[in-house]
């Protein structure tokens, strides 16, 4: 609380507080930011607390106070107008102010060391969706540097569509029309020795990589696909036919997430992307928009990372995956099944 | 075995295989390879078998042939003469060849599926280094792709040691010399209320980040490591000298890996090296090898991440990580305290 007199000075200087029956309620990130600046003077039994009598104080009273003020002093010093929000801040854009325009932004403030639960970002989404306001993560590393992310869903407004206009090629094999055609499956991989079909499979659509000049090695999550479309059929090393069900199963006896990672596969092909391995990035998927040839392969756009819907997100692991993204000149998204929708969210590092 | 009469010019044509009494024994890579050329016929129980049908045949003998088959072609067709090794092959220099020259370098070919348990990398570089060998590790992934990794400890040779000529600067704060500077630990950092000191430990030695003018933060390593030495006295939120036996368990609740961690930090700053933060390449740390002035900071020369002895590397985070390093031009060192010694290990993606 200030005296009366000096609140309308010191609201409206930085709109601090929430002023009210001529007493001006601060937070104690607003107070702590006032006191450092020496705007006003804090009384605890009637002795003037010193600034670090106050942090001690306001860190024993407040959850990760100081996170909080570390990130209220960045921002006020980048000139942002800042006030309290359900997630932790609201921020005005720049040349906006309270009363004058309506707040950008939400920023919740977290540790690098705390996991964020993915369904708590989903909650937090849906409440800044709702309000059509921006959703900012800042995260404080241990030497409390800030980063800030924003985190939205890509499949808003605009939509999130490839554009390959054939995902499988035509296949004919001859006068009577189509048939399967025959692959084996080794261990992690399926060969198909048809030369022609794997020819238009690799040049036309990007599936696989050849073996030799005669034969394409898929991976699991296209075989898949391919047999579900009736394109192939699939043998084991017995040569023996196998159901979908068994090359399920094989799957996932290599890799036990195979069908959440086909799931989202499967999706992106409907989507028209072109989806192959993100291993080199440490990611499940690199995602090209069209794939014209492969002569001039372009750079894929996206890296996406399969997640359930109760992962935790480690901060320095998912800190480090989209400062990767970035350095390589793509977005970073991950996916998520939650049996209702696929989620679909972009983190972005931004500057403020 | 081939016919003998023709066993000197396969031989001689790539090295293949070990001549023994007249008769070629060749490994199944190699025979699929020199099927796959057209250069033997294969006979089971008087039968030829096709490619397709050795495949299957060597895929069912032998684990992973798939994978050792594509690195073995992937490696004849850029020129490289191959043989067997304790590791999957022995690869000679370019230039060089059997008889002739050494061989260069051990591969050890991997699923990116299947975790590498640090203590086999350690045993698999003990026997490489032992007959002063490069040891490659050649990754294969779902689509069958090659990335090939040099992998090497730092600390052989010409030494793993930095340039900072003043670990901690000069902290006298008197005419009557140096006592330790109190400062207050809040949840995941210490707050130094020093303007003198603060500046040295930041400016002369980049130690922590400043708060405001006159305070420093430091990291909870940081903190630890200056305690150890006697420059700093921590005092809780309560305002009680705390013994380095409570502010380790308080760390410890924060980050259950802090003193492991902590090992690796300490043993650096005694290599000489300015270790800080990786956080935002998803490392325990990025290092540098000397920092003259905050006003001209150096790119840092390495990230590096903290393991355990009993870690497993999975690959594709391991692939992600070593991108990263790369893409921001750095080297990528794992460190792991085995009580015995501290190993670093670098890892380099190579092109072959």
């Amino acid at each position: 609380m200030a005296g009366a007199e000096a609140i309308p000075a010191l609201y409206q200087s930085g709109y601090f507080g929430r002023p009210k029956d001529n007493v001006l309620y601060l937070r104690f990130v607003e107070a702590a930011y006032l006191l450092y600046r020496n705007k006003i003077e804090i009384f605890k039994d009637k002795t003037a607390l010193d600034f670090d009598a106050f942090l001690k104080f306001a860190a024993l009273k407040e959850d990760f106070f100081e996170l909080k003020y570390i990130v209220y002093k960045d921002l006020k010093e980048r000139g942002y107008y800042i006030q309290s929000a359900a997630t932790d801040f609201r921020i005005y854009p720049r040349g906006g102010s309270p009363g004058k325009t309506a707040a950008k932004s939400f920023v919740f403030v977290q540790s690098e060391r705390i996991d964020l639960p993915f369904s708590a970002l989903i909650q937090h989404l849906n409440n800044t969706e709702n309000v059509r306001k921006q959703f900012i993560l800042a995260l404080v590393d241990e030497e409390s540097d800030i980063t800030f992310f924003e985190i939205k869903r890509v499949d808003q407004n605009n939509g999130f569509f490839g554009e390959m206009s054939y995902p499988i090629p035509d296949l004919k094999t001859g006068p009577e029309g189509f048939r399967p055609i025959p692959a084996i499956l080794l261990k992690e991989r399926v060969v198909l020795d048809n030369k022609t079909v794997s020819e238009k499979l690799y040049q036309n659509a990007f599936f696989g990589k050849m073996m030799d000049e005669d034969r394409l090695q898929l991976s699991l999550v296209e075989a898949l696909y391919l047999m579900e479309q009736n394109r192939i059929e699939i043998f084991n090393l017995n040569s023996e036919k196998m159901t979908p069900d068994e090359f399920v199963e094989h799957a996932s006896s290599i890799e036990p997430d195979f069908m959440k990672k086909y799931a989202i596969y499967k999706d992106l092909k409907d989507r028209k992307f072109v989806p192959k391995t993100g291993f080199k990035f440490g990611t499940h998927f690199r995602i090209y928009e069209k794939v014209e040839s492969l002569d001039k392969i372009p750079h894929s756009e996206f890296l996406l990372h399969v997640i359930s819907p109760d992962h935790l997100f480690k901060m320095p692991v998912t800190s480090g995956a989209i400062r990767l993204a970035n350095s390589v000149h793509k977005r970073m998204i991950y996916a998520a099944d939650t049996g209702r929708k696929i989620e679909y969210i972009e983190f972005e590092r931004i500057k403020m």
